[in-house]
């Protein structure tokens, strides 16, 4: 049995609260057990120095955990003065997963900044992300396109992530920090909503792994992926139904 | 009349609510109006090099702004790899207010940090981070009081901060984003609850200003910071009645 | 009875010696007991990024302390290579104060930056500073009225600091380093030639202070900052005949 | 057919010229058709502050490419100041990796760093780093075996890694820069003698991948893979047989 | 007798060996004894902002040791977060050397960097990459004048250094690390094909030198300098014809 | 004729007030001509993390210059973050040649660091640094050698430092900064009172020079170093008497 009575493939409860902030385009707070990250999309009429002249627009992520966000206090990177590997890692996988279900021709040439701000950290801090961004992203393409007529809605798919591993002899889905930290294998799975996968990332903690573990791995996060992916469908209403069903544009 | 109907001598609502955090010793989420501060406090077994061996502790605090706090979005500090003048000079204040009223000889060789970070901000963010400070510390004190059987409550005083201003002809308590962007006098105050001053920041930002204004100005605030305590005591509950009326020990 | 037998209103001797730079506009000398302060100003004719296109001209300053300044021998800030949050909060301060009696739509869209280099401290480099910068931008703005026939002269009216605080139980003018370092209040005060205030800032180092202490110490203050703008307008001579008498311009 | 003629499944020769170095106690020279890497390994008495007392050993790595390893010359990141993301990630993924085949209880309190310099670069940077870095490592770790006569050898198996992606239609292995910047989707995948995996990153570059393709992929960095081990396998010679089939130690 | 035999005027072995890199205008791999240098020549068509708009070229140079280049690995720049003094002397000394050998005006409004990565230090690493760079210029020239078709050569003559030294009672040309380690006496020179003096560096590391000691570590030194030139004459051959013998143009 | 009518060999005047700090050990204002450099010298009872447990001391200095010190402002090295590598190179220049004239082991476990802030320059700052540094540096260790009564005074000989350069076809001594912007061949001297050489750094600016030249410069730089020589023999009265004629320590 797991921590909190869970089964191995069962998530822990998510919850999605919309429109959070009073100046962001789109905001959520997403909270996945003892979890919880702010999600705000910024939209800029501009694009970085090396998109510009191109006529396509631009998605990115930062990523920051509170200094409290977790059991001890980690110094600030502000204080540092420097960002950690960590962070920047995270900060692109986030960004680098956003952009592949966004028809950038589409958007315009006109960028979006998503900030994932982990209030309270206790495992799965950049799946979450990754699941709460993609929410205050569409929210903020929905405004983008009313208020430009964008003749195609740029968002292609829907996308979510979690985490799964190998505990013990167990394969368990959505690790909380105590399974995480125990964890022998420890992936991260990113998909879409028409289940292809967009991001990856097994890495053997202890020791490496056989075939076997990581196709049991990857079919736990497809589910987990694809539940929460409806709880998406739910909160964003009216605009979900906007979201292509994963034909990309040739030409993105 | 003001924004939103207030009289010149009349706050923004305020909402404390405590505990908020699961793994900080002590936590607050203060809202003042739409300006919302998330304050956690870390007690750490350890003082900063500089206070070692005197037997004595130390308050310090950390101030920060998340990205979308504001109406554009402002670049993090973190990726600046440096702190703004404007955040170091927040900071400190929190630390010297807050100080003020620890008696840091019965606090015992160990450290309180408060970090302050603003969700929203809407004006009055170093206030209100003082307000809510406050009661993280006062939450985080009693905590360590009971723990180590502390013989005297190191809280000498309540402690809250508000901002007022001089908007054309008129005296205002509590300003907003756009009040405080119009105003020609901006002063910060913190108070005791015995009324004493802790801090006096007055600034002529367009003119300087009369005697007969910085008067009026304290008197404003006064009311207004005695308002504050009373609500800061209310969520306190039992823990206020440990809090000191004001006499510090001789020694600190 | 004061170190150095001064009595508690009474100011250490003040030197000014102006234009000790062969390249500045304008520059000063200030020494306020065994405070030695090198201030000059510097012209340029462009304005920062954020006032572009306003018209309007715009005054800043840059603080900074010789490792050898003080008692013991303190980093460079250009070695530790970041400045600390000290010397950020008095920059800060310097700048504000002295744009507080610049009509900047006089000036015309060009900058002038002080630069205040502490040789020696001794207490109240910050009001020392603000003092000695005054005279050094009212040099650099005469030449450069004289030089494009400014229709009016741009600055509004004179500018001192000084400190004032409470030591034992005896409110203090002017603290040299000994006295500031044993203060249970602190105040810095900035008046204009019309008693005006443009900053007032008050500490209460150890504990809170009363609203009389305030009172007491503001008058202070105002009797020594009425003497050094005597002091000012003797060292300035025919330029100190241009300066209006506070009326500022509506518009600035 | 593929640039310079190769079939799908073919890798580009790959070189290794051991002991490159006269200071560093392992060295390895690696070429993988134009990528050239070289990887020295050093060893120290010491271990991260983090690790101390533990009674184990730390093995990590650094990785940076030359300014002109590229078509165009990059800024050192040592003028610009900081690493980037990119390289953080990198020199993580490679410590990461090499971690996993080395039984830190067996290596006793002491720490290796492996340097990896891309002198030029032709896609497969990473890839080639830890394929020779693993050589370096095995090289240093021999020496320090025989000098402190450890009991067990520390590696417990081989490491290399490829890079497979899908250009076109096809899947490839061994992807050049050129093949690489028109890959739809990229993989780096690293893996033991034992064909267990140890790191599996795949990324949907421009579109989401299927898990049919994720098999293929798979399938094909297997196969390159092995082939890289046996070249290890010869160059390392004696030091081959030291190396352990995988089994490591259960409390590693 | 010295290390390995040599005499106390004679030098390490000097190997050249050119377009090691695929990417760079010019490079060459320059071997003295055990220092190793890669040096690789990138021609930019702009120049920096303080060049602009004068119709000449500019010539810099960057240097940098990889960590274990030395019996001890030292922290990388980059890690460290800046170059140090040592690195800055050495790069601004390559890049000024270099100059002076070439006709700006000739080269036209774009610029050339020499980047010096010592893949292994056994002392005199800075006159190495002098020697080296030169020839890595030269070809990266040479490419140039063909395909623009310059009217004039733009280098005006050879360029190489040494080092020389007083270790114990004898002057000795070209120091190893040992010998360098042990000198009283460090100076570099840089001449050109015409025995003039470029840069005299001279040190009296732990007590000052004579007049008679500098002639004679000059004499020694151009000696080095002349056998250097004669190798990079023929590793150059063509290209060697084209260079003018130091008639600078006037107007340079 | 030169500006301000100096003939070729005649150096500028130089001035030396002592004593200008009232904390340093040891202190000097230097002036010669325009250039202004105010040296400090502070002893402190450690020496750095390399020198430790061998109970030899170490001398250091560091160098900046006033952001107005120049005609045009110059941004501080402060507020960029980061010293200039023309910075690096000066300090370490100046450190160097101080050490060369001081017995280390006569010292004792200590270090002295001397501190020159350009207030004004005009060309010739680093050797008026060195010059003036000496001066601190002198009266500091005489204090030391007093209070601690060290048996070997561990200065060992005179020490200052001039540029020399070609002008036109003129060979002139101690340029100011008019010449030296002209100047083809530069060169600073740091020499004795022994007329021996410590440091001897010569550049081709413009075009590599002959060795006529470089003895040329040498003899006027002798001529002039000797002068200034004479004047700080005068300014340190009675400690120059304990100045040891060259005869360094053989152990040192």
């Amino acid at each position: 049995m797991r921590i909190n009575g869970r089964e191995a493939n069962e998530r822990r409860p998510m919850k999605l609260t919309v429109d959070i902030n009073k100046y962001a385009e789109g905001s959520v707070y997403i909270e996945v057990g003892d979890t919880k990250v702010m999600c705000t999309a910024t939209v800029e009429e501009k694009v970085p120095m090396f998109m510009k002249g191109q006529g396509k627009g631009w998605v990115t992520a930062e990523y920051s955990m509170l200094p409290r966000a977790t059991q001890t206090r980690n110094q600030r990177e502000s204080a540092r003065g420097k960002l950690t590997g960590r962070t920047m890692e995270i900060q692109r996988l986030i960004g680098r997963a956003l952009r592949s279900v966004v028809d950038l021709q589409a958007l315009g040439e006109r960028s979006i900044t998503i900030d994932c701000d982990v209030l309270q950290a206790d495992g799965g801090t950049r799946t979450t992300s990754i699941t709460g961004a993609f929410v205050a992203l569409a929210i903020a393409v929905n405004k983008l396109a009313l208020k430009h007529s964008l003749p195609v809605f740029p968002i292609t798919d829907y996308l979510a992530s979690v985490s799964v591993g190998v505990v013990g002899q167990q394969m368990l889905l959505d690790l909380n920090y105590e399974e995480d930290s125990k964890a022998k294998v420890d992936m991260n799975v990113v998909m879409t909503g028409q289940s292809q996968f967009v991001e990856v990332q097994g890495t053997g903690e202890e020791k490496p792994f056989s075939r076997q573990e990581l196709d049991g791995l990857l079919a736990l996060a497809e589910k987990g992926i694809q539940e929460m992916i409806q709880q998406q469908r739910e909160v964003l209403g009216p605009i979900a139904l906007k979201i292509r069903g994963g034909e990309t544009g040739a030409n993105v």
